[in-house]
């Protein structure tokens, strides 16, 4: 009778505790992933936000190294770089990039983020606010001489069609720089974790085509001597540049696209270590080869160790960060001077070196520098992160040969589509302003004021 | 035997394993339930803290709008105004927007947030970063002739009972816009998400009844036709329209008040698709009225579109939003003409119409354009949604109504004590400074310095 | 027969449901733990940004309240601060800080972050954007006069030694003020939440220091009276300001190092209503003395109350935090007129009483108003708190002594270590340019550029 009352008891609490139990325990799973997937929206809500900034940045950086008869056209430019954006990134970039694959090549659906749900206008405003940033760059290697309406039509295009084609072939998943016979060939799919190559190189090197067409500003070159054009506001260039800077945190902390991820640590120490070293290096080699540190190069040193560590800095030592960084640095430093001596091209915000060569240079360091995820690695099992180990860690060239195809299918397909479209706008409207326009300045020319109508300015 | 053993053994489990398990169980539910907490308290001190960021947006647009004359009186305004804006909420205006309801009017406890526990902390915090910004708004249509001490008086009655009032109303859960007579008889409670009309509209239209008192600049209008009176800082302007629209990312995704809305997402996108559509529409208009895009209207557009979309971005598709913007876009050109024109009120940054007239629009618009969380919208089962669907979807006049009786009420309160408080304020101080003050400046006359003391500026 | 059917059922159920459940409960319990985790890394990464983000806050503070001349220079100086601090902080000062304690004074390891997971790069980020502020306060006291090679080496020192020897005594968990024979003999422990002492209190009397040493600019005393140098932009020392207070969010939030202590929300209520505070009574103060309120002293009142709240944040009400704030205005005004008009030391942004006698005031005010973690407090079981209560809440003169005690310690150990730096720099490589250098202003000297090159600047 004990045993059957006994039995009775447990099946009772069976019955009652047990199928409650699960159930609970369930609806506690339920609730973590949906808490996992919450505190994803958020970070990426928020790391959205900080990305945004950066065309706050970007306009401070470009008219604070250019000068006061320019600023509200590009005050204006950039503006409206962002404001197109969101629209033409809503209505075409995200599908192009992200929606249903055609061959490799290109998106196909979800224009207009058609059947979105919560989840994809939470990448989408990520992604968003990153796509605006191509053009914003051709921007700052521009300045001072484009026409207003050529340079918007651009944008139109930078973001419909330039920055998402590429993002796709790395972003997607279904790319061809991931997927496909030429991943197939080298036997390792290329990494660019937020972007080295597709944000920063696309808009680099279609700044250098738009720079080619547009040609160098009236005074910049004397005899083929370059001449240097100081920009107006040093303390609106600096600010521009530590928001920037700030805007790292959610380019590459965002990039993740992981809250969970505690990577995501690793990630944001090696951004800064890359970006403290780059600007170290700048201000030690102007003051060796000038006896005094340069102000704005060494800003742009900064710069270029964000970039360069962008598409390296989730698989990579800090130790490799510092030494990227401090590469990135010298790079930008040895570009600018190229550029300036060698090209003969008028980059007046140093837009090619920083954004196109520290880029490439980012690209190619997941090939020396990455640590791989293998056994024994402190990435040991970290998503998000170069798989395969790059060769100076025993990983091979096969990670270095695949990052070297998308460092010149990125200039290709940049400069290549961006010197079309260049060209074609200039044919059709016009790229450059009239030379009477140009030594007037933009802003009255094309927007009828002045920046700063009641300071006295010196005469050119 | 077996079986009794076996019995034994099933008892000991459940002795040992069941309870421990209800426990766990029971510990991971309140562990999550915590964690959900945690999430909203960290989003809300995030989104608190990029709307603090909005005073600084906010004082920039100002002076970038206005002279370098008054540029430092400005600057204190502003900081004055969030500065006593902290201490106010914190002394009177939460309690009255939030304290136990009286009469569905006005909440009457909870002042010097008596009694608090660390909701009422997290709740504080994202709602007093709102309360002072209806008063900054008041500060820029009323720039460069008003006597400082009259707007601080103002601000604090701005800040302890005008915006908390019309606050309790809409958002207190028992004010009489959301329950008691006047939603009974229409039959659908008012939906204003982040505050088209509890900030927006409450300052816009508490800014007209200054600027009628205060009257028009000198040299404003000259035989009643405007005159323009161009800002001193483009750069100022814009970098501050830049921050104000970072700031929106905190103020209408924080307006979920739950982090674990994904609906957030919805939010954010929408809110800046209106944003975009804002800024192009009046770039197109300005650009085809005079030939020439006009920065510093076009930066309003953008306002005027995240303005409008405030109170509907959490229960409209991406297209409504982007209609939503456009016409905000549109309403803040015409307003602006309007004002000047007809009117003939001189509202040096466009604060009636970015703020009042596009707030009111976005109220309206919720009643046209909101979705409804029936089975079958998107937005099925969203929370912190307009439940009824608008006009446009099927959903009645109902909603429209609601909207209508709440852009009425807004005005009515708005307009009326702010007309009150400022006539009451000139009859015993004086509104407006001296003719020879005005000309002087504000900053030598009430603070007794320059804003820019090495700086030639051009005479007048 | 049916019992055996009903045991064996009850046996397979165990099997199969029982065992599942365990394991999956435990999963949750383990999947529950790194979320918590995952929303602590998350809010360091983000509040370390905001705090990175001051950097630009105090570039913009000190550039506005100096002269063109020095300019870019000033921007220099701070850009290369947090430059160089993310690398000697990487590579020596957190490893001083955090090490491996030796005798309570000094860590000993982890030097490059050597032997780091996510945990440590999530607190070095959050760490490292404190450090450098250290030196940054020091820059601005000493701004307009002190050699560029000499400020950098002193800023390499600051963040490898200065800094975070006093942080380990303070914050490393095996430091003289919290554990040892001081401790010991009081019976408390020292509690300084987010630095008011360890950041504010370090930089300040380091200032001191460096200003005893360098000298008053040419022209700041005339016969030893204390003449007023306008700063050249109002406009960016208060956008400076608001980015200093928006970073407190960060500075003081993120000081809990646990987004899942709901106490953040009383820490961000009470930072900003001190802030507020501060800023009013300073504005009163001013008014009543010279009939004018004044716009940068009252800005030094905001960040007063701010410093002076930072170390009690976590355990004071929220009158207790008013009343903090409030007499941490009063101190920077005393202050700066001690400093002035008694001590006759040029602080041209007042950096020595806003982070000096501010921070000493907050390391006081915890032992003053400290409510304690026992029954019947509001914060009953926070983490984080001084559990002590101060002496106006019934918790005796303990917690004020070892305050008191710290108080005294970072005022030799900052004020004795950087006046030997300096001396010793002075002699070995003059710690200020000479007055010709002086008076054509560093820009020119030190950089070879002038910051504003377009505007026409008033002669001296």
């Amino acid at each position: 009778m004990i045993w059957q009352v006994l039995l009775l008891m447990s099946v009772i609490f069976m019955v009652f505790i047990g199928p409650a139990s699960a159930e609970t325990m369930e609806e506690n799973a339920a609730a973590i992933a949906d808490l996992q997937t919450a505190l994803t929206f958020m970070w990426l809500l928020i790391a959205g936000a900080i990305v945004f900034l950066m065309h706050a940045g970007f306009s401070l950086v470009e008219i604070g190294l250019t000068r006061t008869k320019n600023t509200a056209n590009i005050l204006m430019k950039n503006f409206m770089t962002i404001s197109l954006g969101i629209i033409v990134y809503w209505a075409v970039g995200w599908g192009i990039m992200y929606g249903a694959d055609y061959a490799g090549l290109i998106g196909i659906d979800q224009f207009f983020l058609m059947g979105a749900d919560n989840a994809v206008w939470n990448g989408w405003w990520f992604q968003m606010v990153f796509a605006a940033t191509g053009a914003t760059i051709v921007s700052g290697a521009m300045a001072e001489r484009t026409d207003f309406k050529a340079y918007l039509i651009y944008t139109i295009l930078m973001v419909a069609l330039i920055y998402p084609v590429y993002g796709h072939w790395v972003w997607s998943g279904s790319g061809i720089l991931t997927t496909g016979f030429i991943v197939d060939a080298i036997g390792v799919a290329h990494h660019d974790f937020a972007g080295s190559g597709v944000v920063h190189s696309i808009g680099g090197y279609s700044a250098l085509a738009g720079v080619l067409l547009v040609g160098a500003r009236i005074g910049k070159f004397k005899n083929g001597k370059p001449m240097a054009i100081p920009g107006h506001s040093l303390p609106l260039a600096f600010l521009g540049t530590l928001i920037l800077a700030f805007g790292w945190v959610g380019f590459n902390g965002g990039s993740t696209l992981d809250a969970n991820d505690p990577f995501a640590n690793l990630v944001i120490a090696n951004t800064f270590i890359a970006a403290g070293a780059g600007a170290i290096i700048v201000m030690i080699i102007t003051w060796m080869k000038t006896g005094k540190p340069d102000p704005s190069l060494t800003a742009n040193g900064l710069l270029a160790g964000l970039v360069a560590i962008t598409a390296p800095c989730g698989s990579v030592s800090n130790s490799g960060a510092f030494i990227i960084g401090l590469i990135g640095g010298i790079i930008v430093y040895v570009g600018v001077m190229f550029n300036e001596n060698v090209l003969k091209v008028d980059d007046p915000v140093g837009a090619i070196a920083v954004h196109g060569y520290s880029g490439s240079w980012g690209l190619i360091a997941v090939g020396l520098f990455a640590l791989g995820t293998g056994e024994g690695s402190i990435l040991e099992g970290a998503a998000y992160t170069a798989e395969t180990a790059g060769l100076f860690y025993g990983g091979g060239v096969g990670l270095l040969m695949i990052q070297l195809v998308a460092v010149v299918l990125s200039i290709v397909w940049a400069f290549g589509i961006s010197f079309i479209i260049f060209k074609i706008l200039d044919v059709v409207i016009g790229l450059r302003v009239s030379e009477e326009h140009e030594i007037a300045g933009l802003d009255v020319v094309e927007h009828g004021i002045s920046a700063y109508p009641e300071f006295l300015l010196a005469k050119e």
